[in-house]
């Protein structure tokens, strides 16, 4: 059975570019099913019903949608199957401005435009076209459909939309600032995570009772064993309640990341697993520290304990 | 001179129910000039400029347009000056679905919604509506605009605007989930921060070494100092390079969090101070720990080293 | 083969009615053969060298004999063999004064006394005995034999010394502070631990690289894991350079307590481990904090590593 | 008026020694007043009572008679003033073996030694006079007096002792461990503290609350501030119940340094301080930490608050 993976689309966007990325790395980019799906709670949504094997979203960067809304969707509410991340895709984002035909800039009275895209590529416009107005598209793809469908001049879009749309290209690699960082899951129900690769990537959901200092105290786990926080996001829950998003370098069977696991499960009020998988290559960075070994600390504990040492 | 209040518009939007809760508190409702603006980041180039002496954007919640841009924008480039928040207003979000005249829901086809406040309402808007498609607006407050010049049949709007437009309201308190907190600043120039008033938050933006353990150490020097931490967020700056937006109770003033803010500086490669604000009331808790007081401590210590103790 | 107990002698001392606690716990305090030891590395000595089974020295309170000296013994040089403490008595301290006859304390004119008692007993005895000078014995046995063989008029020394030499009891529970604890421990060679018993005692030696912070993060190892330290010395074996002596709450086959000792083998430049064993009652108190159950969080992992959860 | 110095006596000890040191780099070699007191705790009383001005104590070693006795009388009971160190000596503690006249050590039959310093010489002793039985003196100073007055034939002694009873010297440093560090102190009435020197020593006493993590949240307010802690002892002031000595580097002016007794102030049931002084030369290392400079962050401080930054 070929596997189906939902993305969120529609057709051309980052998301799908991202997906594409980690087919190609599975060696699965010619033979997936691939559908597009409106919004990516509905992509965690499908996966959850069986109605996909596999589903890409953004994690981190909102330029394609609600980021936020994504982080609240991998949560699962009580009854609820945890869905799991086993590799990640980083894109390079930038735009591409795209006509259908060929034209001056100085012409371009409206550009088709994703909001959120807009907010990042805002100065880069008012440069480019001066005279042009943003006008609201309901994706970076429909920026391009927009323009293909004489709605607006120019879009805001992806190559891949362009392309597909087969309109003329005006500008490329259109971006305010140039250190963004987009990263893609590629999520599938809980399971066994990938095997170790050296250089894995650890994601959990903490909820933490509300008291001064529960959260240092859950980094402290991390920390204390050598283990590396890439990234921590906090979430509103409620009134002064917070949801926590940790990444950490390593993998689950990596000894000092299981016992950091263990611990916030002895500490926390709920430990969700968002899986382990290997980092994005390109993402790799020479100062990443990966979690101690525990290899001959093991061994050495076990003489102790049989009196043999 | 009367001040000038820019916010993140248009009219009608929660932005400006949140500036106008502000302005009640200050006493400035009836006479505060008020000026909507495209987006956050733009409201604070304004402050940053002297074209505005305050302005208004969302923090916590992408409910309305892009927070990230915002926190973003909060941190200035090299040369720019610091702004600084001066108060907060949180606001319990849910929507009004307005439509031009009364109608059954059954007869309504197209609803327009500001994509992020469509995925806040996407299961309440297929219950409430099942034969309706979304159709993309530029903002809440445009969604009214929409449906009043017959763009849509019905609007996800906020009750503001459908009041500015004159709409027939068919559900109010649309809302996915009912514990979303929105958090509004009101941001000004650098300057000396309000008096404490025993319920205060203070906000800092940390640039941190890339090295394992630097951000548990940098929130520790928060919590061995008894403050708690009710916010953090890191944005990605650069391949493995992250930059932390912290919230903690309490102010500038208090000795503890004086302290924490000058380790900070010698330890971090930046700490852009946010302010100091009270804490809105709505979002007081009762578990709320005040940093502790010093008072006593450092009279003991004056004594200590005159050598009278 | 009936075991052979080492302990610091004479016969008399505080050390002897220590491993006769011990042996009645044991059961063999009709039995076992004991030998005394003029000095508490020379009782470390003779277990090394296979010379005695067992012995009983003092660990906690310089009462008898140099406990620095035992500490150091107890750290062994390279090449040596680990010895390892499998139980403990707690006595609780006072001297007996004795003549050889009833007698008047005012006639009394020398006191025999260890001079380390001495120190603990010199305000009571100028008390008890205001014309008396204090004459230096060579242990608390020795002090009565001293009397028993008219070298002193009376002696500070153990009610079991006092009874062996046929004195005269003149004052009982002397003691110029009614607060000292003093721990006797049973050492034997490394071993495996007895089984834990829920109120158990960890102990280890540590050589900690000399950086700065590196005793704190030692210690954090136990802390962060609920483990609770009840004992820290140091001892300095160079110039800037110390070694650590640390007991825990738990046992080695507690989870948490094992993870701990892993820990510090990574990172310590040497670990002894000196035992577990139980806690002795007189000294276990209610609000002893037992380490944290790992059992329900080991499950917990196992089936997320299976992807069963 | 000239002051009065007590020392831990008789004279010829290596306290005496200590003191000389002290007084020659303070220029009162010559004219101080010096008076030998039989116990260190006697030595602090008569400081206490004002009957000395200054006292000279052993604190980090048990070649000289009780240090944990010295440490329990530093402990202020209720109502006792505070004493308080003002200098430090470090002595390289080595004995000298004296006898009457010269003699071949084969011919040596008894040994008299301090049985403290007896432990530290056990194997030396051995080996050097083979023959020879150890018998008891009542201080390292008294063994020379005994072999004076004929009570034995060799003494475990101090050059000075061995000179001021005109013995001849059989053998010179004496020490069977060649890494023994004892410090003194100059102990006085609680006053100002001497002037910072850039190598510093702060000592503490610490009464903790009896609650797991007490003792490292304390040295964590060390550590946390880059403040270096070079010793630390427990001693138990009742069941389950320990008191602290801490030592650090810094002054009590260096501005970590004040910050962390504060912040000990708040949290421990009491803290008694028993000074800042100058750090032996001979016990300075190179890799020693002084506590970070605070100037910078403090103007920097002081410009945020008041919004000139």
């Amino acid at each position: 059975m070929v596997p189906v993976y939902a993305y969120f689309g529609p057709a051309g966007t980052f998301t799908e570019m991202a997906l594409d990325a980690v087919l190609r790395r599975r060696g699965e980019a010619s033979t997936a099913t691939k559908i597009a799906v409106s919004n990516p709670p509905a992509v965690i949504d499908l996966i959850r019903s069986g109605g996909a094997d596999f589903g890409c979203v953004p994690i981190e960067s909102s330029l394609e949608g609600a980021v936020p809304a994504t982080m609240d969707a991998l949560s699962p509410s009580a009854g609820l199957p945890r869905v799991q991340a086993y590799a990640e895709a980083a894109l390079d984002i930038s735009f591409t401005v795209a006509a259908a035909t060929p034209m001056d800039p100085a012409d371009v009275r409206t550009v088709a435009a994703y909001p959120v895209a807009a907010g990042q590529v805002r100065r880069s416009i008012e440069e480019l076209f001066p005279r042009a107005e943003v006008v609201v598209a309901t994706s970076n793809s429909g920026a391009a459909r927009d323009v293909a469908e004489g709605r607006a001049d120019a879009a805001v879009t992806t190559a891949a939309a362009a392309r597909m749309h087969e309109l003329a290209t005006l500008a490329d690699g259109v971006a305010d600032s140039d250190d963004a960082v987009t990263r893609f899951l590629l999520l599938g129900p809980a399971g066994p995570p990938p095997e170790p690769t050296g250089a894995d990537r650890t994601s959990v959901i903490l909820d933490l009772p509300n008291t001064p200092g529960s959260l240092v105290a859950a980094m402290n786990e991390f920390a204390m064993r050598g283990i590396d926080l890439t990234r921590i996001e906090s979430r509103p829950v409620g009134p002064g309640q917070y949801r926590f998003y940790l990444d950490a370098r390593g993998h689950v069977r990596d000894a000092a990341v299981g016992e950091a696991l263990r611990a916030l499960h002895r500490s926390a009020e709920r430990v969700v697993f968002l899986g382990s998988w290997p980092v994005d290559p390109q993402l790799a960075v020479t100062t990443a520290a990966t979690p101690p070994d525990h290899t001959e600390s093991r061994e050495w504990f076990h003489r102790l304990l049989s009196g043999e040492l």
